[in-house]
């Protein structure tokens, strides 16, 4: 049992997307709080696993990337729920902090 | 891939908790919405049965509670991670919102 507080990882660097590992050892799920700059883009993936992941919208404005260049507006309190084998992005208008699980691990 | 809006689900009925399952039906992780008006405790519990799961604060203050009757100060943008056979369990001082995923879900 272990407790993270979010505010503890909100550093957002000029230009980039910085990336705070806050489950990584797990066999269950990896947590990941993901703070892009605004105008960043965490470019569409996939990858041929089986599982499912959660993008939750912490902060910020933005868009969900999919596949065919699909954008779907993206606010905080917006979750895109995924399979690992879809495509799937995001690009940050303003300032955007994400926190992603993926379920099991990859 | 779909879309979960947390502003959809921001219902408190007085004195109970209300429950929103956001993802039900994956054979990954199971996401559910609490809410909790003040005072109530989504009581302590476990399961004997692999797993893990994160309780994050959407809104509001309370506790997070565990075993031998354990509290620790819960607040928005705080994260529980438990195994699913560790005793867990929330009390909501203020109206209080959490997100819990469940992997694998049970």
């Amino acid at each position: 049992m272990k407790i993270v507080q979010l505010e503890d990882t909100r550093e957002f660097s000029s230009g980039i997307m910085k990336r705070f590992f806050l489950v990584e050892n797990s066999p269950h799920f990896k947590i990941i709080n993901f703070n892009l700059d605004a105008g960043v883009t965490f470019p569409v993936h996939s990858h041929d696993l089986d599982g499912e992941l959660s993008i939750q919208v912490l902060e910020g404005e933005g868009y969900f990337l999919g596949e065919a260049n699909g954008e779907i507006a993206a606010k905080a309190g917006d979750i895109l729920i995924s399979q690992i084998r879809e495509p799937h992005g995001v690009r940050a208008t303003t300032q955007m902090r994400l926190l992603v699980t993926i379920a099991p691990p990859i």
